[in-house]
């Protein structure tokens, strides 16, 4: 996928703050996206947009184009967005996620234009008229218009998104990975958990929490300690803070 | 969903640019995402920038705090965000896509803060104690640095993504322990899991397993105590245990 994504040409249309191109070119680096092209009718001058934190390259290597239909001559797909959902569009309209997996299989082979229009309007019908589908944002219908800069970065994320568990492990095989990234070490051991338990149970009557005679307590305190599900590592530290606490209230009696 | 939004707090943490804060409650309106929150260090006056075009009423409504501990104090759920892959992280960290659908279970049931740390350095390790598992916007490790706005952007579109297509599936079993956490019942809410964290420091001190200038302990605390996932029943019933210890080591003195 590293290398399909230099098959993107991010393509910036009659954008007028500079500020706003340097945003984007800031967002393709972070995705891994190189290719940008401005089709820069209003000449903005955004080579150096202070916006493009990290992303000077992107800047430096951006080839400027007078129109649309030269932006987009060299890619076999073409493809627009769009926000919202108020506009009435001659276009097939995917959502975000649904063209980003088709662009995603197309830039394996060929090149794909992915364009984004004017801050105030974008992409005017002509402009669209070069674009083979649209795909749009998921933005509210009550307020869909997004800043340019945080368009280009949700577009390429959905391109980048579930990159490494795409590449041959099973969906079920990442979500296992969590289970255990979530404990991150082995789980403790039942004998360290009791031994947990029977410290904790000390400290408990010792300090007057437990009544000598509480029937049901060291069950309910065994529930609880096996609820915490800790891992080795914890159940260690948590017994010697116990034996700790349990030693000064013995030496203050 | 639309009303499950209303359970997610996005948090921006001692932001220094106005425009991202503005910026950020863009994204969150286009989205629709209302409830900021700013622990505002750096005492920015944000709530006329001009970058939060259309978001007004998200600016208006933004609630400051002085610390992620009182900003994070009434949700179940706390998540940290983080770029590239370079940092020594001492949390669970998951991918973006795998933590977004974690955090879409929980906002069913619960209120969610989701953390995004300063432009500069991020989420700091003291920040970053107070939050159940950190997350990670796929950036390129050669750049993972993100404008502020640019990652609020990706990150709630990724919790907005394919909400009808997900509607009806049910979670998969392998999230485990989380779902279970949550489900059996309420799970703690952050300030009461603060307050545990606070006494059993007490506890520590008083006992001498915590040497009085111990720098990183809090901290370390605070992270054991979050990697529990306790419900609000065990965390009050814990409290009620550490208050009766530290009431008997304070006597026995």
């Amino acid at each position: 996928m590293a290398g399909d994504l230099d098959n993107l040409r991010v393509l910036l249309v009659a954008t007028r703050n500079p500020l706003n191109i340097g945003a984007a070119a800031r967002a393709m680096s972070n995705f891994g996206v190189r290719r940008l092209r401005v089709v820069n009718l209003y000449e903005v001058a955004f080579r150096e947009a202070r916006s493009a934190v990290g992303a000077a390259p992107v800047l430096a290597k951006a080839e400027e184009y007078a129109s649309v239909a030269d932006a987009v001559a060299d890619c076999t797909l073409v493809v627009g967005t769009t926000v919202g959902g108020r506009r009435e569009l001659q276009h097939r309209l995917l959502r975000l996620d649904e063209g980003g997996r088709v662009i995603k299989r197309q830039l394996k082979t060929g090149s794909v234009a992915l364009l984004f229009g004017s801050e105030r309007v974008g992409l005017s019908n002509q402009e669209m008229s070069h674009c083979h589908w649209m795909m749009r944002i998921p933005t509210r219908e009550e307020h869909g218009s997004m800043n340019l800069g945080q368009a280009v970065a949700v577009c390429l994320y959905e391109l980048v998104r579930g990159r490494k568990a795409a590449s041959g492990k099973p969906a079920l095989g990442a979500l296992g990975k969590i289970a255990i990234a979530q404990k991150g070490k082995a789980a403790a051991k039942s004998g360290d958990v009791e031994r947990l338990t029977q410290v904790l149970l000390e400290v408990l009557r010792t300090s007057g929490y437990v009544k000598p005679r509480a029937v049901a307590a060291e069950e309910k305190l065994r529930r609880l300690v096996r609820r915490l599900e800790l891992n080795s590592d914890d159940a260690a530290v948590l017994v010697g803070m116990l034996r700790q606490i349990a030693w000064k209230l013995g030496a203050g009696e």
